[in-house]
């Protein structure tokens, strides 16, 4: 883990377990409060005690309501009247689509051509209420970079951009559902949080660092997209570009100015895991937690299956937290992702 | 709604609130308090403030958990010391398996050759660690009754008959999903529950009769199995045998002794849905409130859809809870289950 003073603290607007708690202030109310949720079978199985966080069970189906609200939010507090501009995979760009239309802020969300159904359709019915100028703006991942046409759309449109997880008020949104698994039991030894961009790992690490001083906050990605792991051992930022992986919400290509100083400082350790293992774990979510898992969703708890698989004894009858970080699944490509599991979940 | 002194009180043992308060004690830190779950979506959709009771998230996956351990609790109490017999399509046969392999209580569970092959396996799991002479009995539901099955196996070996609901302290232990829906959501206008033999909804409503005197609380029923609708109107029981339906929890034939009064007394009303209407609130459970439900786990969603649509007047703007009794379906069988869905939930 790197420590202050080794020239990875970031920008000096950093978020701060102050910016978390008062982003949780005003999500109370707004956002699910998820429920903790154990099973004993999953107990059993990786010989620990596990608090799973579902944050498939929150607005829009994924954590990043939390982050997308409270930006926005403090734009509207701020005084702040342009509208937004937001480019996403899919699920900020629903919850920034909702959050828009709650606040009654202007939207303009960039999505890829290629990303599942379900999210563009919810986006789409999101931003319905949202104010005039509201509109999904499809482009293909393959010929243009999201960022280059969100500057442009920004600057021509007049409005201000909510990157996907680069921002501080989006990291101390995303770090409410670490304050909240802890608040609601109690310190933990181990958290294993899924990683893309790393806004969620980020807060979640600000928040256990100061709440749960003990916990080793673990990122977990995919094997394909492993540029944050790589990133976070040689401490230079690494970058892929449209990494082949099932996990369309960590496709990102680099951590950010913020998610990587806060990763290198608060994060433990990074692994990685197999499409195939992150399919074994989604059908046991879904068929033990009885929890409807997109692929990116079950990577916190394919990390633990493969911890409990590599390095029992690190978690052995410890209290261990897992972030299930969103549900966005497109229930006729069900089958076919599932059929990818490897035949044992911690194999 | 029947009331006091018109003849259908049922027997003298049957369960009051307080055997529910001694089922919770038994309960605790034992079952799942499953939380409360809400979704903006479903409120928007029928017009209602939704308190949904997630029963899929109970041990064994399924609300039965709750009745079979209070069971076998009372029987260890009793100092009673012979093994017990269950027989059941499959909730009530993992959930007395798991039960007594807590309470090392010999178990002999009758299930039909038919079960979903998950509640089957599972089943058998839960057994292993029961002590010997436990085991599953499978038999042909065309050819033979499980009760007179059970009856003569439970004579040949000197075994506790175990019913899957119609006994005072499988009634008391259902009725605690009411009690804590109503402990942390406070009082109800209206509660949906699903029937088969009526022992969840006896619990619940006895439940609800004492904590939330306005709760209507309104069964819903597979239309193809309306057996207990046909009884309650009538006042006379009613039975079907094998009826043809998805919902394999609620192909009861029959009412029982104790929950045809219980319910006669407590419940406001009973509806029916179809199984195109089941797939449909199942589908939508899965979709949007990221939950896996098994069919006669989506009964309660499908009654409250089913009355937004016939009688939206009777839930709008009111304080209405949902128990979703159980999600276990094999993920194999899923897509076949969604394609049967109307395309509307509510049509």
């Amino acid at each position: 883990m790197a420590t202050p003073g080794s020239g990875v603290d970031g920008p000096s607007d950093s978020p701060t377990l102050g910016h978390i708690r008062e982003a949780a202030a005003r999500l109370a109310g707004v956002a699910v409060r998820t429920p903790i949720v154990t099973n004993a079978a999953l107990d059993a199985l990786v010989g620990a005690s596990v608090l799973v966080k579902p944050e498939c069970l929150q607005r829009v189906g994924a954590f990043k309501f939390r982050g997308a609200y409270n930006a926005l939010a403090r734009l509207r507090e701020s005084g702040e009247t342009r509208g937004v501009l937001a480019y996403s995979s899919g699920n900020h760009a629903q919850a920034i689509a909702l959050a828009a239309s709650m606040l009654a802020i202007q939207a303009v969300i960039v999505m890829p051509s290629d990303a599942p159904r379900t999210k563009l359709a919810r986006t789409r019915e999101y931003l319905q209420a949202a104010p005039p100028g509201s509109e999904v703006v499809v482009y293909d991942r393959s010929v243009e970079s999201r960022e280059a046409l969100g500057a442009r759309l920004a600057d021509e449109r007049g409005l201000t951009i909510i990157p996907p997880y680069d921002h501080p008020d989006v990291i101390a949104g995303q770090g409410t559902a670490a304050l909240e698994l802890i608040d609601d039991a109690g310190p933990l030894d181990a958290l294993f949080v899924c990683v893309g961009g790393g806004g969620l790992i980020s807060g979640c690490a600000v928040a256990a660092a100061s709440l749960s001083p003990g916990c080793r906050v673990i990122g977990v990605e995919p094997e394909a997209g492993d540029d944050a792991t790589r990133s976070f051992r040689s401490g230079v930022l690494q970058t892929i570009e449209n990494p082949r992986t099932i996990c369309d919400g960590a496709r990102t290509p680099y951590l950010g100015r913020y998610t990587f100083p806060l990763i290198r400082r608060y994060v433990a350790d990074m692994i990685t895991v197999s499409d195939a293992q992150v399919a074994a774990a989604m059908a046991w979510g879904i068929d033990r937690l009885k929890l409807l898992l997109e692929p990116t969703g079950a990577l916190g708890l394919a990390g633990l299956f493969e911890t409990a698989r590599t390095n029992p004894a690190s978690i052995a009858g410890k209290r261990v937290g897992v972030v299930l970080s969103g549900g966005n699944v497109d229930l006729d490509a069900l089958p076919d992702l599932l059929a990818m599991a490897a035949p044992d979940p911690q194999s």
